[in-house]
């Protein structure tokens, strides 16, 4: 039995339900998700200062997660806000969105285009590529142009991802395609139909290798993410 | 249900009762592996020369897997012999065990050392981090200085593996170890327990990064590795 | 005038003395300094959970500048915490420690090395380097292992760091040192003087850089760093 | 005297006319020349699949060339198949046709282009760009869109070729051109006549830079490229 | 009080005084400015060839700082003409237009792009940004195609780069304009207004630098720079 | 027949003698050589400042050598001094010693290490393996510390050459040496013979490079290195 904690660090509950459904689709069969957005935080986190807000509450929840008996936590958001700090204070596997995405990326093709939002984001994205060291397998971010909180008009949606995932494949060079924000469901599909590529919902590889990494019974190396020093006050 | 055919690409079938006891621990309990070695190859694969007796043999086996409704194929050596070949001839997922281990790697750590067997491989190995981006997150490759051969000797194994673990920790800043070699089997758990960082067996990796694949209906880009042309003749 | 708010990412007023001395040495004559500390967060900053803790008090010490008719803004830490986010937020200048130390050593050298507390922060400061792009340029990052907290004592902090800055200079062929905390105060100057090569004070760097932006009347690109989306609702 | 043996790594003697032309044109007046096709393997190399085919027959031939005291070889394929295979192997400099054009145009240019045949192998010349560390100072690799087995159509090749090193040096700013192929023959001086910039025809630099090394009395470093282990059984 | 000394390396003293009036506009209060272009070498700097004309008489000039009492020598040209040897030569702070302007540049954005006058200077440029590490940074340059000793035609050279300055925000994604050339005056304003970014004169970069690392006492590094060996003999 | 011009870029006509020996023993039957040293300029090149004194010196002798019909030309000296700008300005192939070693090194192994004279210009050659896109594939820069004007003690140089040899090799990891000035003549053989890997002798690289260039009839990229604008008034 594996339990998973899936923390959606958006202080709405809106997208719990189809992050709910998806994931019943695609989990183990003896895996066990338990879904928490925020309390408080930002509503949608489309670029760091959003993060800014949403952090705390965000790892305030993920420390829970060992005391609640999980074995492993996904934070569900594009930007893995807190991921590192998160692997630094969890002895159990915590695993981002991009980082899952990218890492699954890897097997399929040369370079991947992301299909993001907005604009706004791809600064905070480019960011988040060097520090991880994939950004030179990064063919483009290219944004639908939707906000965060859009997105549940699927039918658009889908539309304008089409749209601009045609320009990353022929223009950019992709091969890939990542869905740069967790909240992009249900088009993986279609879109890997049309175009021929593969598409890869970061939410499900999350998934996918939380399971793998609580198997096979490892977790984030304490030499590269070093637990917190205790004799340090943190008040909020 | 996930039927996985594990291709050894070597000619011998030293290795295949080893492989099936760990890949019998670690996989999914709906998942049915094959396990295959060459007729015809080298027997060990240490660099480039050995990799070209065996990857004919190796594409062979693979090109059969679809014919006998498998629905992934691991290729079951660290050098990766024949992967890129097979990902273009083949429409099920292809996952090699170097490629596999590093994906893994990515979310436990910021770089990674591999335990290798002889010096004489370590160029290869350079190679192939390189083509895949890899390179800059690598430490530093390490030798055991052993035979493939002797490596069923387990205690002399681990006693080397775990010199040469220390000194990739100390002087070269590792926080993750990778065995690089598909038959450094069973000393990955005491290794990771005596030095507290994780340690990837690279045929772990590869059967549950397949398992991921095959789940979540994926496969390699087709725009990365096309199918080949099939108006060439070839003969062998 | 100048005027330039110094946001001291600490829930403790313990630096802001020694800060002040340092600034009104270098500083230009019309430049003002205000300098404040958190009222919460983390007492000091290492590592990634420990910003987690502090930034969200960081950033809303930064919106208030702005209403204060401050110019420009320093956050005053090494590990650069809110500084993208504080760059997307406001409309004058805001300048990191390090990004603002980086800047300075490259007209000094070719390859520097960074001089910190506590090998647990080393993670966190690749990640910062990697993402600005200066990972290549750094040799080393070498700890004297002290706690921030210890820092005050001159005497002991000023031996240390010099025995780990020879070892930066022989073995790492560093050519200018960067103290890579901005509570290593009062000791560069005899460094350099015993070593031969320039050493950075980061908080330095940081005050002749937000002067230097001011005068010539620049700020952050806000392509680079847009405003944050206002329709999000953001609570904590 | 210098003895060069080219082996052409394709089951056909279709080219064996045509290069040995070329070749009669560049040779030093001392150099005698072998060429060599396979009885067996592939009829055509695009990509990685086909080079499986071939490798195995290849190096034979590359081995043979020792006995036949042959005092180099050429292994006349641009995407250079069994080239690190045989420096392994043999104690006479081996060169391949892609390292050696980039070789050359590190001499003549900043950034050069590769004119290839089909895109499908670009992704194969793109794994051995960055496998050789060349990637950076490639500004693009454009293809005619011609089977390799058309190629022989020199005026549909000249027309198709013209046309997209115009866009390779105006769009992706090449300053230097490569032709991706052994089998583009008798174009280089027309196009670089029309374009004003320098192109390299591959097997015209092996051959050249085949004959420095056999001049200079140095061949492959086995540090680099180690002998195979004669302990391992290889069979086919 | 800081005396800086400029050294226009051109063979005409066409520049001195805008360049006069720009440095009156942006120094410190107690900054003293010195302007001195070449008696010989050549009359405009646009690529490798005719910096090899100006470097002699711009390092004596720059030699001569240090007797006149100087604390600081700016190398005022944007391909930083003779600025390394200057840096050898001398133990004042030496600056140049590029290095500095790139440094600013640093903390305003991500990605720059560089407006420069002609397409026949963009190699040397090109080759400076490699060798400083700048150029993954760097998102395009785009010339203006004026030639250096048009540049006084303001309206013109106005009109020209705001088109070119268009396209490389467009198309290039730069985020930071940087204006290529030491003689692009008095336009930085306004293009900064119409475009919405942060646009850098290298002239002003350097001239502020070069009174920060005064003022903090400091200069480049002998272990990087070191001083040239006296025992040569050094003849013109 | 092939004519080229060996620009010694020296006031000393000390190392012409070795030179032409060297030059002698490697060219092809139909070559000519000239060598010419200069009038003015430093007696040795160590570092930029070197340069500086004898680039223009340097310029003229090449510009000469298209009047007194040479087919190519060599600037003999590692550091590369006025190659670029002699390839703006000349019509014929300008090849210069370290772009020449290490393009043929790049055929012979993976990772070269330069052996050197003095440490001083270790800053001046780790500048131009940046500039040129060859610093990752450098394992170290070592130096024999030895003045230039001292390598005419064969046996010293030879016995400290060899010692830190072994250190590249060993601790390094280099499998291929060159040697870091042109002035280390009559070592490599020996030194080769010892260690077991190839050494190369920039000075014999330039020259085989030269000729193939000639005897391929190409010439450095008038895109990549443009012909200087005529209109520019140059005077010394």
């Amino acid at each position: 039995m594996k339990k998973i904690k899936v923390v959606v660090p958006v202080a709405t509950s809106l997208w719990n339900e189809s992050i709910r459904q998806v994931y019943e689709t695609y989990k183990d069969r003896d895996t066990i998700i338990g879904i928490k957005n925020l309390d408080s935080g930002a509503e949608a986190i489309e670029q760091e200062y959003d993060e800014i807000w949403s952090e705390l509450p965000t790892i305030k929840e993920a420390e829970k997660a060992q005391e609640e008996n999980y074995d492993g936590v996904i934070i569900y958001c594009f930007n893995d806000p807190a991921v590192r700090a998160a692997k630094e204070k969890l002895n159990i596997p915590v695993v981002g969105l991009m980082e899952a995405a990218v890492s699954l990326a890897m097997l399929l093709g040369r370079k991947f285009s992301i299909i993001t939002t907005t604009k706004r984001g791809i600064g905070t994205t480019e960011d988040l590529l060097k520090m991880y060291g994939f950004y030179e397998k990064c063919a483009s971010i290219r944004a639908v142009e939707m906000d965060v909180l859009e997105l549940s008009d699927i039918g658009k949606l889908e539309e304008m991802a089409l749209k601009v995932s045609k320009i990353a494949i022929e223009n950019d060079n992709a091969d890939v395609l990542i869905l740069g924000c967790g909240s992009m469901l249900g088009i993986s599909e279609s879109i890997s139909k049309s175009l021929g590529i593969p598409v890869i919902e970061p939410g499900v590889a999350a998934l996918k290798l939380c399971e793998d990494l609580i198997e096979i019974k490892t977790c984030q190396s304490k030499k590269a993410f070093p637990s917190p020093d205790e004799k340090i006050v943190r008040t909020n």
